[in-house]
């Protein structure tokens, strides 16, 4: 086989393949066909493929506002193929995470220290609350809306929540509804209100 | 195994396993091993248990406000198992679907008629949002919150959702955030405003 | 996009990894890990993408057979790993879409205007046959092979089918056994006749 | 609650959740939560339901016309859930299995001994053919119709074949659409024959 | 259809069903099509239902050996169907958990505490084992054997385990093959030694 | 972007693309949204592409010890996405199939000719095992460790087993606890016994 072309044109090809690869790699949740998906930059891949370290020492840091940090496909390839992720939220005291649904994953929520009120919303707006304890586990259905507030005025709150994909898809309501560039007209007619008022919402739920 | 209970009791636990069987048949979505479930009063089935007439008849008739007419597992049961619903959208002139979303559920939609404003916001705040005319046809992926608004102000627009799945979970953020009982402390804190504000649109939102 | 290259091997080499890369992205019609796959050819996308303009005025043109235009994976590229498609079907006074089944998809049909008779045989060679007014709705399960006949003699017939795969896979059942190439005394013996009926059959349903 | 009735209506009752309850046993191909379902009449089962002896000595038997010999849920009722199944498939010489498929399944067919002429029809009416000889393998996809053909004139042969669902949902070609009663109307339109044609179709392919 | 029976095969009659309905509940992790599925003896549910307590303080706990503390679906029934569950563990200095697999989920574990070593073992026999330090995360694949080290001589270890099926059906090797009851004779050749080393690691691995 | 480099380093990265391409081809056992996945290397596919021979013969050849041939998506690329595969298997007189499991795959298993045992064990350490004859049929739930064992002294047994997967990832425990390199201290933690015993076992086991 004699191949033979300019290097610009190569380029572009090269180029054009990255993209299309990295996208076919994100096409399913599903169980897969081999023991996991490898790295495309390292052959053969060693126990540090499996390992994620980014959240070392995390439980020793203090935040200054409700904080999730992630480990899915997104931080931890592996995890792409896989069907699950794990995220560390801590929640200084009287702050709230506030209404947010997974598109593509439930939650299980464990309680590691502190305490939180909970809740979600189901499918007919009914809503399920619950104050909870170090140790304490609850369920956030697949795409239910819900929120966490850590109602303590001292103690820092920490949890770990399981979710069954590698990417969860997580809609964050006050931003999604607010601050994606719905017409403040459809805003206004949806939640029967004025302009005026969505604007005050816009506005203050802008993240700086 | 000796059992010895009056017929009360018997009546008791018949009523029972009618709550139990009928959460189970509601248990699955994914692929069955029949060609359809068949529905529990009625053998053997015949061609009107794959018939759903509840909407015959809807093009001709007018509606006041945005109005959903669905074909899903609660109205049309044998679409139990098999993965689909559809639905029927009015949309008078000048009027609003409010941003909502499927949890179980993409949806494919279709415009019979009139014109549609329509518009989705993806995981990362991203809004996608398309002016349709008659024939167009719009997706609204799994599980983002998407709205319709006929920005027309003299004629009503029709149009039509596929969606794979039998129960396609829906939940209307306006009604789901505000009327369901979240406490306004929370609001208030998820949305940075006041109580007041909150209040206001619980308030307006309130379906009477 | 001007790209520019005088070798024949390139464009073998092109069209060998376009082959390669639209056989991989379709491998999945389960849950993709994403909100949507993302065009190969556009960075980033907009609102047209999701938008399929391809039926706009269908319900105006008038069709002389049995008419089905479709919006799957293959019209319409961002239903790849949505898992839904639709198709518009236009029946003219007296005229029928043949027996055919969809190997990876239930329909669910609606019947926009006129009359309509629908049947389906479920596994057990039962047939289940139906008229249908307009806002009519029939089920196709999965995989079961179906027909429908506009039995009005004046009046043209619509409707449209919600498919639960983005790419439904039909086989039209008179091609498919006769105008395959399966060999005349394969199916003499299947279909218990002689060479000359099949060969008949054969020249009929040719499609010119 | 107050309910009230004789021992027929009891009796009516329960026969009513017989026929639930193995409706809703049979509602799932995918995973299961278990390493198996249970049988119904029998706690707790032993290793003789993990068995099917319906089939012992079947290589010993010989047969008349082409038979198929299925170990799916319907005769080994530990396949529900398990998603596999199995048939043997045994051909006299000459004789032909007729173009059927697969609603739930992909089959992949191992011939053990004698010859064959298999062949598929994808849904682009293409044909593959292939003669097969004792040890070969060959795939049927899911959904799609295919016929064998022993085409030896002295010798049986005898194949088997592994199906990816306990219940692989089989539709006969020959007698699901000319023997489940569709009207000879259509059937003529559908196959651009006559009346008579359809008739004689119908006589030949009668099962007696 | 005349039926006539005793009050006694009544009972054994409803005997039955408790037993069947018991067991189709459990038919399926993929996605149900329902929020949740509601418990037996409650209607209806709140919040309690989605709140498991069973692990409250487990964290103030000390313990002599590995222990494993799971939330799943036999502890924790709204987790059927919700596709997740949870396990604490707590890892005494110098404690080992031997190897185990998951038949029907991937493990994604969290260091909460101490210092641990992991390791997995592919299908093809290739060991990945990792040093973990507090916050650390390693993947444990569907179905591969793993096994976790506190090396650690004077501090107990903690990590939490996200598991991607409400059932994820653990397999312990040391139990599974040296205690289940295999015959000495299949041990012995099996692992190519004599049956005194087979009934030597017999008596060992039997659990008090 | 400025990349320069040698057309060597070109050809290198290509063919690195092609790896990753063949990779991600992998991601999938769930319904494909084709009929097949096609081949890289040959366009069109014709029949061959569907039919292997490289079993052809084998019921003619004897073996030296238990030995399964295979035909999974490794040896038959087109299985690729059709989840199902089949294994011969055959058994001289006295040997044995040592305890494996497949993680990604149910098998069905069926004697064709001798006599064999069988077993298995489920989640809870319970053995079911049996002994078969000759058309006899026996389930391996997916995930669950199995053994196979010709007790018959004089006659080889051969049998075929059908698995759910196009890659059934099987695990051979001797080999994949003792010969994978966990540390023998772990092991002889894990199995109760002494480093010593461990190393014998580890010699016995070692594949020459």
């Amino acid at each position: 086989m004699a191949w033979n072309f300019t290097k610009t044109s190569l380029f572009l090809l090269i180029s054009f393949f990255t993209i299309t690869i990295s996208r076919t790699t994100i096409a399913s949740d599903p169980d897969i066909l081999s023991d996991f998906i490898a790295p495309e930059n390292q052959t053969p891949v060693n126990a540090n493929y499996f390992t994620y370290t980014g959240m070392r020492g995390i439980f020793q840091k203090s935040v200054d506002t409700c904080t999730t940090t992630k480990a899915t496909k997104a931080e931890f390839p592996v995890l792409n193929g896989q069907g699950v992720s794990l995220a560390v939220l801590q929640f200084p005291p009287g702050s709230v995470n506030p209404p947010h649904y997974h598109s593509r994953a439930t939650g299980l929520f464990l309680l590691l220290e502190g305490v939180l009120e909970v809740g979600f919303v189901n499918t007919k707006d009914v809503l399920y609350t619950q104050r909870l304890k170090a140790g304490d586990i609850f369920l956030f259905p697949k795409g239910l809306q819900h929120y966490q507030y850590n109602y303590d005025h001292k103690k820092t709150a920490v949890g770990v929540a399981a979710l069954n994909s590698a990417s969860p898809g997580t809609v964050s309501l006050p931003s999604s509804i607010f601050n994606s560039g719905i017409s403040e007209l459809v805003l206004a007619k949806s939640f029967k209100t004025d302009v005026k008022t969505i604007k005050k919402i816009k506005t203050a739920t802008r993240t700086p």
